[in-house]
């Protein structure tokens, strides 16, 4: 219904997605969430001016997201329909551009002795050493008939396989026993047109296990989450709108052009991202800028430093805002609580700045978003809201 | 979606279920409800410190449920998807315990004039001559072809019908004309397969009407609400918990059987309630306790009679909590304003109580409810969020 009613036009929309910004009430902060702990006298100048509020809830209630459905819901894509898996996300955590109809594969070194797999992180292997032997398997194996092979090493023991050509198919269940103690095990085909793929990833596997066989720790592979890149509207063709992501870590960039935005530069600072914003701005409708600290000082129940993050945020929020934007939007893909370290279910504050001046005369924090006026509503129908402010949607039914 | 990442653990829930208990703000009492006016000091307590509120909407905004999916609805089961039939919720309160295929049924006595049903509820016949005649029926009847009849009387002109055996189908009308003056109508098969049930349900009622012939009031037999047990996934099964139920009034226990859940004991007051869950607390991870009489003085407009239940429930809370359950879930199944005198649409106030510590800092009644953090949600949906404050519930996507 949403897609019949779109209208193209220039207005532009900028997304600062705060990586589990959303917290709760902590006893030790009087009771209150780094938002709410926070000085942002920018961000609560401009909400109070400009500001509406509300809380996004990202997938279902009392279902905390992964980063894959967090980011999918809030660009309007339903998180139960979509699905991005997990060998895609690792690859696009390692910055690996994916082709179409590649298969990416999560793998683990792990050790084996006598056929059972001993320890399924081979003693959570030093990331130096994953990178030698993942060098190594590089330099033995390229191609498996006509299908080429890209190994690239993760952190610790872990690292992505890509095969890339030749027909594949990710219907494979997992080269995993999932427990140590279990019998080593080659991933095996869910159907039947799998088949093909199931021979030439143990094919792979047998080669693997030969280069790495005098390894004392790290020789086996454990093989899981195999996945293609999801088949999915784009983002451009769905809203109508050019869209550039600017983001630091690169998973984020990943789902970025899994959804056809283009992604532009590496900034490593705050600064230099508002700088590409700056520097391309006359050339999208929609940005989406992505800050990971949040996230980050959440899962480590740091508040203090979860404060921190969103004072420094506060000051890129005027500069955005000085470019004069149609609509500025400032949440998160879930929230992060400090009391809970790491991602939860908790409905995400949000903030919706728009240069009509509709305003709710609130600052913004999550006891303040409960009263807004968009309420509480699913992050996948946040965009059908911000077309809508930015007169993007046109009048249904007559 | 949600049962693909439900985790097992040892992490206990108690629900608490004051049957009725939502209410709307009475000009007589200040503009209160019972809730807000009732002394609950430990509630109200725990409720600052350890509290979340909200809202719970048992079917959909304006609809009034009965206590069948009122209860489903609490325990995650879509009202619109499972239903428990009439009969059998007829059953179930009157404490039968029903066996798989068994056909349910209501009846009432009626007064029938020359084919002619002049009076439906035989005068609202008198308990004891409800016993009377059923004791005659069941001496009279014992089975048809191979389907045992079990007769159980129930309150005023109406009982209760069990056809147990035979491979029977509740796919009959019900045999009432469903007004007075109308010509008596014997159940009719709405679909072939149960032309059969109803040949032999009109044999029982053919058998039934010549033993009460002589009787001068209740001489004809109404039967409604054909059903059997509904299939659904048991709640041990589907929540990976074990539940037990403990519940004064016998539609309660019928419904937790029906849940799969185990219903403990027989509690004649609540402090006896309260042993059975200290006696039996290591060996479930899930508590149902039922009140009823939240409801009972709901239905009759007794305010302050709604409010002496509460405060006397306020006492059980703390014993409840000292237990040191993950979380305690303190609402109702439905509302039952003591302005309506009935069951009601409105939604039920929600108080989750969590040793994690979020809380709202509230006081627990219906207007701070609307403040709450839950916001206001569907009753099925409920389970969800207590499964992830007790851990539950594992990451959805990567």
């Amino acid at each position: 219904m949403i897609s019949d009613i779109i209208l193209r036009n220039e207005q532009k929309i900028v997304f600062l997605v705060l990586d589990g910004v959303g917290d709760i009430p902590d006893k030790r902060f009087s009771y209150k969430t780094p938002l709410e702990a926070a000085k942002k006298p920018n961000i609560d100048k401009l909400s109070q001016e400009y500001g509406v509020l509300g809380r996004i809830i990202p997938v279902e209630i009392g279902v905390t997201p992964g980063s894959g459905p967090g980011h999918l819901s809030l660009f309007g894509y339903d998180p139960l329909q979509y699905d991005i898996g997990r060998g895609v996300l690792e690859a696009l955590g390692l910055d690996i551009e994916l082709e179409e109809g590649d298969l990416a594969v999560r793998a683990n070194f792990c050790t084996i002795k006598d056929g059972i797999v001993t320890d399924r992180r081979a003693g959570r292997l030093k990331t130096e050493e994953t990178e030698r032997i993942c060098a190594q398997l590089a330099k033995n194996i390229d191609r498996i008939n006509n299908t080429k092979v890209i190994i690239v090493p993760g952190k610790s023991h872990r690292f992505v396989v890509i095969f890339r050509g030749g027909n594949l198919s990710d219907k494979l269940a997992d080269g995993d026993p999932h427990k140590d103690g279990m019998p080593y095990v080659y991933p095996k085909p869910k159907v039947k047109e799998a088949e093909y793929t199931s021979n030439l990833v143990n094919m792979f596997l047998e080669k693997a296990l030969k280069v790495i066989t005098s390894e004392e720790v790290a020789n086996g592979i454990l093989l899981r989450g195999f996945s293609m890149k999801p088949k999915l509207p784009l983002f451009p063709d769905k809203y109508k709108m050019q869209a550039a992501a600017i983001a630091t870590f690169p998973m984020y960039r990943g789902i970025s052009r899994i959804l056809g935005m283009k992604v532009i530069g590496n900034p490593k600072t705050y600064g230099e991202a508002i700088s590409l914003l700056k520097e391309n701005y006359n050339d999208f409708q929609f940005f989406f800028i992505h800050i990971k600290e949040t996230d980050i000082a959440g899962e480590d129940g740091n508040f203090e430093a979860k404060i921190r993050v969103i004072e420094e945020v506060d000051h890129l929020v005027s500069e955005i805002w000085d470019l004069a934007p149609d609509v500025v939007v400032i949440t998160g893909d879930h929230s992060t609580p400090c009391l809970i370290k790491g991602h939860s279910w908790h409905p995400v504050p949000l903030l919706v700045l728009n240069r009509k001046g509709e305003t709710d005369g609130l600052s913004f924090h999550e006891k303040n978003s409960l009263m807004g006026s968009i309420g509480t509503i699913y992050s996948k129908h946040l965009m059908n809201l911000v077309l809508a402010m930015s007169a993007k949607l046109d009048k249904f039914g007559a």
